[in-house]
């Protein structure tokens, strides 16, 4: 079993940006899976776009969304993975979300590879990956693509998302 | 850190139990505390109870509950702890349950203390370390002693419950 340390920052330039509270923590692999399988979210959403040649954005984003009183965590997840941002969200709420491709395709779907979820989760993470790498071979370009696609997305987070 | 392996049981008796499905999941200490910080709930329920010498019972308990179709994930914490329950909850939820005072005195309270918990979740488990070890000493059969309880258990899970 894998251990990565990595220094947490804080983050002071937007002010929509939260800073870091308490310590930043330094986390374990194993306990990262563990408190994405609680708490973690794999999404796609597929949004309309007129200006685009399929007239749709395909747009897959990982999150964990945390009360803001444990939003070091999140910004230590932040430091942990080396992508992404942490955002409040609504209320009380505070989000880690990863949206950039390349981040998702070669550091977030290689580290759940790595380290398999436990949880139905799972599932989800897989097709992630699944639409993540038509992705990669420009399959959401075509039309009978984004309908693969939004077939896969329709599978997601079935009694799960948040 | 400790990687603590134990094999899942699968529990046919009482028909309330749950049995497991899927692949009953070997768990590392370091995943259990990512979970347990995501979904686990440190509680202590105080009962009013007119036969008790106090007319108050105290009632600490560690939960994680689960939506049914991860309940192989609750059998394995059963496993890992090597105590407790899994229950079937409401509706279509199951619960894995720890009430024993000695299983939550000598195997979950010493656990996360090895392992400890990284969300502010540490606190509601600092008290409810508190509550046990003020049980261990006999204080709950005092008056004083169960307002002091009280008192605790009052500053648990706020906004952390479920």
């Amino acid at each position: 079993m894998g251990t990565i340390r990595r220094e947490g920052p804080v983050c002071t330039g937007n002010p929509q940006r939260l800073d870091v509270r308490d310590r930043p923590s330094k986390l374990e692999a194993e306990w990262v899976t563990g408190f994405v399988d609680g708490e973690g979210c794999f999404h796609v959403g597929i949004a309309a776009h007129p200006d685009m040649r399929m007239h749709f954005q395909v747009l897959p984003e990982f999150t964990v969304v945390q009360h803001e009183r444990d939003v070091q965590l999140l910004h230590a997840l932040k430091s942990f993975f080396g992508c992404g941002v942490v955002r409040s969200n609504h209320g009380d709420r505070a989000a880690y979300r990863v949206r950039s491709r390349s981040d998702l395709m070669w550091t977030i779907v290689p580290f759940f590879v790595e380290h398999p979820l436990q949880s139905q989760k799972r599932g989800d993470f897989m097709l992630f990956r699944r639409v993540l790498e038509m992705m990669e071979l420009d399959v959401h370009l075509t039309r009978s693509g984004v309908e693969g696609i939004r077939a896969l997305a329709g599978q997601m987070n079935r009694g799960r998302s948040r």
